[in-house]
């Protein structure tokens, strides 16, 4: 099965047609009758010719890819969101490039400016949430290169944007812990610059400040997306201070939460609540089952995805600011006693 | 910020330099001297020129980008094993396309068919499993595009591979059990035709057969990747059948087997041991910690990427057959009483 490929021009004298015509059966013009096309189409298949897409997207400026950027990838949400976006790419009959900033933003100005040269029509992008200097993003405009946010965004930009209810699912999952008589919360942050954990934030601090509780009592914890720094900082927080609840503002930190309390022998949810925004499909498998701010991950890759569609196919989108419902599922974690 | 980007005509005639040298600068060609090309890549980048990359990839024939094929992304094996993959490729300036066949042959043909004209210099890929005509991948060698397998392969392909020792492994996992007086083991397979399914299966007849265990007494469970129905194949085989102890070939199975326990009120590990192959980094946490058979995921993603890149260089891979050792952590899944 080494046989090597045909040219156009072999391609064209088994047809016994020109080579223009051949061509134009690779370009979707339509100045070609589909019964010729179709005939070439499988003409080509059958003898193994593969017109050369870097020649043809010189010619139609087209690549057919679109570009997804995120912070990281080993994460259920973003798992799920390309998952959704690549459904509709490929509905579309697109290709999906996946890059990984690593939260970094210098990666994710490196990232952008490679695009700038049209290796994809389009982007959708998870914002590292650093840097303040958006003019690398703005760029993409002179180069009709449309870009969709999703999840984290910049609100400096005028891009699209697909979220979730950030503040309000905070502010809802605080509440419902302050109204069952907790005293002392603590919100585990990574970064508060970022536009999803400053929305959160904002909520947690809301109701709080509802349910007038004292600044010392309303605690906001820094942590980093590394576990043993993450973890040394919340087994402080409970060896110094007595807390009743535990808001995660991402997964990665309700698990280092667990792990925190099942090697001091602090008992969920006896001795403190916790509840974390987490797309964990086994979150009812853990022990104790963890209630979760589940955001509807998947349909946000799809609805980022959408409009970016509708704007290659040069519809104006009908919402450029979709904000979808995240799900409060309570489970043992924080189940109250009286 | 919208600025029309610079053609070469207008960068050379600011630099008062001919475009055949600034065009020099962008083809890494050796006839420039290093200032010149360090001036010309400064201006290009103060004043917005970009030179196109489907112009220079057409001259060069080279697009910098690898290709990973996999079954699936929402999966903590394959989410790490990427991650290894992109680590090696940035490391090679290269960028990584992702593709996701959703374990269907069709879908990777079509892949791998589009992958011809030379959209990637080299692929990566975890089979899909089905199908037994091989040419669509073997037509890659006429194209002069090296593809090197990692986890599920085609074994009668002659590509590179890198694999985990999945008869060993599963054999061990199921001696082990045997050693400690169970008497009856299940085994749950999704696809025993898929290369790593099989192995696993062997390992485990080969353990059964090694204790002169009953055929009746060593069952091998098909499940599907739909969990409903695993779910269902689990619960009548524990209704009907007294199971010492089940190993689940993938992650998905060990959660479908912990779901239906939860629900029919079976207790792990006192009524029934459980043993996975998973990637899951918070099997501590579940209700009760999950014994686990890991493959070292990113490893192999690295260890598949390095051969792709010696492969690229021009260099024979030192090993053409890599076989990585998992790791089996014992926990209170598969604890004995006695």
């Amino acid at each position: 099965m080494s046989k090597q490929f045909i040219s156009i021009k072999e391609l064209a004298l088994a047809l016994n047609l020109s080579t223009s015509t051949v061509s134009r059966a690779f370009r979707n013009k339509d100045d070609i009758h589909p019964d010729t096309k179709k005939l070439i189409l499988e003409k080509a298949k059958e003898l193994g010719y593969y017109p050369n897409i870097y020649a043809s997207n010189l010619r139609n400026s087209k690549s057919r890819t679109i570009a997804v950027i995120m912070p990281e990838l080993a994460n259920n949400f973003f798992s799920l969101a390309v998952k959704g976006i690549e459904r509709v790419a490929q509905l579309n009959g697109y290709h999906t490039l996946i890059y990984v900033t690593d939260s970094l933003y210098e990666k994710e100005v490196e990232i952008i400016e490679d695009l700038y040269n049209g290796r994809v029509e389009g982007i959708i992008m998870s914002a590292s949430g650093e840097g303040n200097d958006h003019r690398y993003i703005n760029k993409l405009k002179s180069k009709n290169i449309p870009l969709v946010f999703f999840d984290r965004v910049y609100d400096d930009t005028d891009y699209p944007k697909v979220t979730t209810d950030d503040y309000e699912s905070c502010f809802k999952a605080a509440d419902y812990l302050l109204d069952n008589g907790c005293k002392t919360l603590a919100f585990l942050v990574i970064d508060k610059n970022v536009s999803i954990g400053n929305a959160r934030m904002k909520g947690f601090e809301d109701a709080c400040a509802k349910h007038n509780l004292p600044e010392d009592n309303a605690l906001i914890i820094d942590c980093s997306n590394d576990f043993d720094e993450s973890s040394s900082r919340i087994r402080q927080l409970l060896k110094t201070r007595k807390i009743d609840a535990i808001i995660a503002s991402v997964e990665r930190l309700a698990v280092a939460a667990y792990t925190v309390c099942l090697n001091e022998n602090i008992k969920i949810p006896e001795d403190i609540k916790l509840i974390s925004y987490s797309n964990l499909s086994i979150a009812h498998l853990l022990n104790p089952p963890l209630s979760t701010i589940a955001q509807p991950a998947e349909n946000l890759g799809v609805n980022a995805a959408e409009i970016l569609f509708d704007i290659l196919k040069g519809l104006e989108p009908t919402n450029k600011n979709v904000i979808l419902k995240s799900d409060i599922i309570q489970r043992k974690s924080t189940q109250f006693f009286r």
